[in-house]
């Protein structure tokens, strides 16, 4: 029988077959992959914390090459009384902080309360880029425990069990552009996301890697305190949910500067609220805000560029092809993916 | 007779007899003095540009030693048909913009549209200490047309007169602490700034200047911007008027750490929702955001230190006596000033 609210969720997207499935299941080992993604309209604010409900839609692209990927498997030794937690090849303590909210989220799908897991979790995504590891391996986790399961989930229910562990992995299980439905139900079953069905070979993006010197606010506590500090975030929801439309329009007219003005308002707007938190919540570093320059000189001289930026002080430029050499040539370390082209 | 919104309004605030010994004065010579400001709340946004009507009040502490000083007197040759502007011994040509804004400014008190002024001027604010020179210029200018006119004007009516020139220069008639109501009127006879009657002898403003790489927009231009493009700017007028509120009754209590809270808090929401516009208004530097994070460290060290900041790169340091060999050590450059020890 469920018992907390997230396993009551859990229940009901799984649904009774799927539920039964899981006794029933036929693969000793499940393996799941997925893609991290960067947010062109951004999640910042719940409203609701146990089950990661925003409180605005949100829309992605998706970046190849970079992700996570995971194999579980269900412990047989009665004497193993704790998952095991591997990240990268190195098995974690009981205690980290990685380990401790993977072990949470199993408790959702525990078939009862002895049964614990082997979890291996690799990811490709290199520690200093400032991209999110939760996004994509929240996706994988889910993924690999659909298949350790049988349950044969659609991509609307993987996502809503993605969302319960990290609520930007329920974008991670597409490729290109995803769009995250807020939702109105107080149940959380229709806050998921879908696919945008859009190609779009000449969009790019560039991981600019800026040097973290300080120890950042997590996200999860950085949107509480925003929410409960920042007099300017109760304007946040409804221009966050009129940005996503209007990019949503952009990516479907492939209207590049549109997209790219949008995005770059809204990551702004988002960090503009984590400002006027108290205590402030300033992501930036020196660099950051030296890139930031950088890019609107650039602008100024005729390179359609612009970024957008999460919880953290890195920027991702975005641009199309034909802007590629000025990119490279302005910023040498950049890391420049093709999210249409993997 | 009055013909510009503007003339009316000097008319109503110099009334009858002042009128009246604008042609009797007797001085050849006006002069006037005034400090340059600090707001601890900030002015950002106009109700009425015409009348340079805010949409908060605000509150500021005058530093001694830095501000203007300024001579004006009648040109009596009627081969002489335009006002000569000097600033620190330097005769500006007519289409510089400071000689145009003084020149417009002047306008309002022309006995007759033949008659034009010598006025010269001299800022004590070196150029670089990031520091609006507009509030002392416009409040010296309209002590030394006082003088000139012999209008014998109370603090309120030279504040009216003032903010007319600009905004802050209402708060810069004031040694200490000085507040400018916001007021309701559409006359804006009710929007004018009056002393705090305190003195906080321990109370220190630590100038951090800091290299200005990029043409800043103006304040008058970024605050026009930001009440038109930012959606968080809506919260803004409320929080202000909070603020100020509770700065006033931390200045009256000497609660010197709710006073640098509210400031710090104040001048980064200001500074959000600069953030939050488009095309963004970004003042900070890198080096500002490198002296935000030291002044966390410092505070998280145990120093009560809080910053502000206007519409530019540089922190202005607040606090008090106790601190100041801690706020030495930790920046060489800085240059203290102690309002209520001049």
């Amino acid at each position: 029988m469920p018992q907390t609210i997230q396993q009551k969720f859990v229940h009901q997207v799984i649904g009774h077959s799927a539920t039964n499935n899981r006794l029933a299941s036929k693969n000793k080992i499940g393996s799941g992959s997925a893609p991290v993604n960067i947010a062109l309209s951004k999640y910042w604010g719940k409203r609701d914390a146990t089950l990661n409900l925003p409180t605005n839609g949100s829309l992605s692209i998706s970046l190849p090459g970079l992700g996570t990927k995971t194999q579980i498997e269900r412990l047989e030794s009665q004497n193993q009384q704790t998952d095991l937690v591997s990240l990268n090849g190195q098995r974690l303590d009981q205690d980290n902080a990685f380990a401790k909210r993977v072990s949470q989220f199993l408790n959702y799908f525990r078939e009862t309360p002895q049964t614990f897991f082997k979890v291996d979790t690799e990811n490709s995504v290199p520690t200093a880029a400032g991209l999110a590891s939760s996004a994509s391996g929240y996706a994988a986790l889910v993924l690999a425990l659909n298949d350790l399961f049988a349950w044969n989930l659609d991509n609307k229910s993987l996502s809503l069990l993605a969302r319960l562990g990290s609520g930007s992995a329920s974008r991670s299980l597409f490729n290109g552009f995803a769009l995250w439905h807020q939702g109105q139900q107080a149940d959380g079953l229709d806050s998921y996301a879908e696919a945008i069905d859009t190609t779009w070979p000449e969009f790019c993006v560039g991981l600019l890697e800026i040097d973290v010197k300080q120890k950042p606010v997590s996200s999860t506590q950085g949107m509480q305190n925003t929410v409960e500090t920042c007099a300017l975030y109760q304007a946040w929801p409804q221009q966050a949910n009129q940005d996503m439309q209007t990019i949503l329009q952009a990516i479907k007219d492939h209207d590049f500067a549109t997209l790219g003005k949008t995005a770059e308002h809204n990551a702004l707007t988002m960090h503009a609220t984590m400002i006027a938190t108290w205590p402030p919540i300033v992501y930036w570093q020196p660099e950051s805000v030296e890139a930031m320059h950088k890019i609107w000189r650039l602008r100024e001289q005729g390179v359609a560029v612009y970024f957008t930026m999460d919880a953290g002080p890195n920027l991702k430029l975005l641009f199309l092809e034909t802007e590629k050499p000025a990119i490279l040539q302005a910023f040498k370390q950049i890391k420049i993916l093709e999210p249409f082209k993997s």
